[in-house]
């Protein structure tokens, strides 16, 4: 099989931790007779200081030409603090998700034996865990109407949901249920928010024609905590965009360890594969980054591609790399391996 | 001391346990020698159904008139199921929280001994948790504009905050950080939303005045990772209305108990005192519900009284209650008492 795929690096540990992931694919490739070819894009802090731009033209190009995109990670401190910047790394990436309407953000949560003493939750919590996140990522507060008071008196967003918008990603929601055990679960605000309502309405009309899945809904406050008090009550959760955004953040730290967390974003046309962990930019350069995020990441990539034989190896590596206690300094800050060993690792097991 | 209380019982299990509260208040009183009289409001569902209105007029009267509001509980699952109903009961809680300015709503998060077992987190996680919530409560996204197109294709909601809003909370927290630890985390998402963006510019403006306290910012996704993680590094945490809502609920699994945990919501004039829990309408009518929530949330109106000595009594009455056993079917499915008799025995301790 031939393959293009758009490697976008990013900023902080996202090119350290990308490299890893092109080397396993190639390994895959070799192993299986594919053949994989790159283009590499700018995005971000990094694209902006190379071109003033956090999205260059050529990166939504490339993209579009590509049949998946691999990213690492997105952002920069000296962007943070300062809330009158006009230029953002992040930018780059809501833009990318826009133009190329990656609308659903898929999540999927679980956890690893070997990792069972790093999570701040207690073996009990964590017992069957197994859950996915779908959280809408082109609509809602990130991309309605902002504005500011020229005096900074006053400043606003707006969250507005289409009707059609909330369909199209809760189809894919219902589908991956009836393929997991058979239960979704919208988070919203619908007793406050009027977008939440909708949110509400449109699941309640679409669940007859998935008509073997049990629907519930959960407030958002309350999802907050039921992710921590009893995980495994989650098959699919699907959710909005800035709610997606904190409950996904806050179900990853289950797990233990942030950096071995994947996530997939698709669209009609194309689909974007990614760790969910950030820059971190005190880490970046360093050769100490957990790279598996990415490579679990490069894995649904080969899954997207129809390869799931490939895709189970590269999770096999993955596996077999955590239970030997071949990790970064994240998971065992004694005795641990470098960034660039650990991609070795896992391809030289592929 | 003459005070008076206006006292909404509102909906599920909210008279059952603010009658406990009472119950402890006049303990007090005949202990101290205070006089404490009471006028009891509707609001909610309860509210609805015996006057169609979610919030009376007469209650918005009756807590202007008193010094200080014990609230029980809102909401009921039939409104909550019906995304095109019209009258809602959270309306009457967001209408009196609006009607009498209550702007910061003040939750402590601590840890205790007795319940370190039914917390979902490692004891590791457990250790020194101390820190308050300051939740702007009468702004942002819960009280901006709200639109529904007439054929339900697109809904939306309005996210404002002016500079003035911001202020009135910062300063309360800041001042409640130098009474602390002297630090401050102000949580938003500044890296996308225009609000959040003047959040952080009004609070680096501020953060001056109160020299001694060292800020820092979290994006609400990390916030809600690191809550979780590391829940000892945070002392006052400083967010916008929904935020504060998704994470102080988050924040209030860490004790082991909901039915814990207490709650006061402040204004220029006047303040309300309510447990962090719901309606939870299914425990209703039983005498289980734990009272302690409103029982402490009645400590801290003491508190706002200037009476700190009897707060501190019905706090020692509660952590001895907790020690010795003498606890609801929440927190000892097997040996339990009813809530009736923990209202008594807390009130006989005082
Ligand atoms: C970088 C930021 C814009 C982004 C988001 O909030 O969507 C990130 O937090 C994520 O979740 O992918
Ligand atoms: C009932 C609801 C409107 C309310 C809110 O979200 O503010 C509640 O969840 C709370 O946190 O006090």
């Amino acid at each position: 099989m031939n393959k293009h795929i758009a490697v976008i690096n990013g900023d902080g540990i996202g090119p350290e931790v990308t490299a890893q992931s092109v080397r396993v694919l190639n390994a895959i490739a070799e192993q299986f007779g594919h053949e994989f070819t790159y283009t590499y894009c700018l995005m971000g802090a990094d694209a902006i200081d190379k071109t003033g731009n956090p999205l260059p033209d050529e990166t939504v190009e490339g993209c579009l030409n590509a049949d998946a995109i691999l990213f690492g990670a997105i952002g920069h401190p000296k962007y943070d603090n300062d809330p009158t910047a006009k230029v953002r790394p992040e930018q780059g990436l809501l833009k990318l998700r826009k133009s190329l309407q990656l609308f659903a953000n898929i999540r999927p949560v679980s956890t690893y034996a070997a990792l069972e003493h790093l999570s701040p939750l207690k073996a009990k919590q964590l017992e069957n865990v197994d859950f996915v996140i779908y959280r809408e990522l082109t609509g809602g507060i990130y991309f309605g109407e902002k504005k500011v008071a020229e005096d900074y008196s006053e400043a606003s967003d707006l969250c507005v949901y289409t009707k059609t918008e909330i369909e199209r990603i809760s189809h894919l929601a219902f589908k991956a249920a009836q393929q997991r055990r058979k239960k979704l679960t919208l988070v919203d605000k619908a007793n406050v928010l009027e977008s939440s309502r909708l949110w509400r309405k449109v699941v309640q009309e679409i669940a007859p024609q998935y008509s073997d899945v049990v629907v519930d809904f959960l407030f958002v406050d309350n999802a907050a905590m039921q992710i921590i008090l009893n995980p495994k009550q989650f098959d699919v959760v699907l959710t909005e965009n800035m709610f997606g955004d904190i409950i996904s953040d806050e179900a990853s730290v289950i797990s233990g360890s942030l950096g071995l967390l994947p996530s997939a974003s698709v669209g009609a046309a194309t689909a974007l594969f990614e760790p969910i962990h950030g820059s971190y930019p005190q880490a970046a350069g360093k050769d100490i980054a957990n790279p598996t995020g990415s490579i679990l990441s490069a894995a649904m990539m080969l899954d997207h591609f129809g390869l799931h034989k490939e895709a189970e190896v590269v999770r096999a590596g993955v596996n077999w790399a955590l239970a030997n206690g071949f990790v970064t300094k994240d998971i065992d800050p004694v005795n641990y391996y470098f960034t660039s060993t650990i991609g070795e690792l896992i391809s030289d097991f592929v």
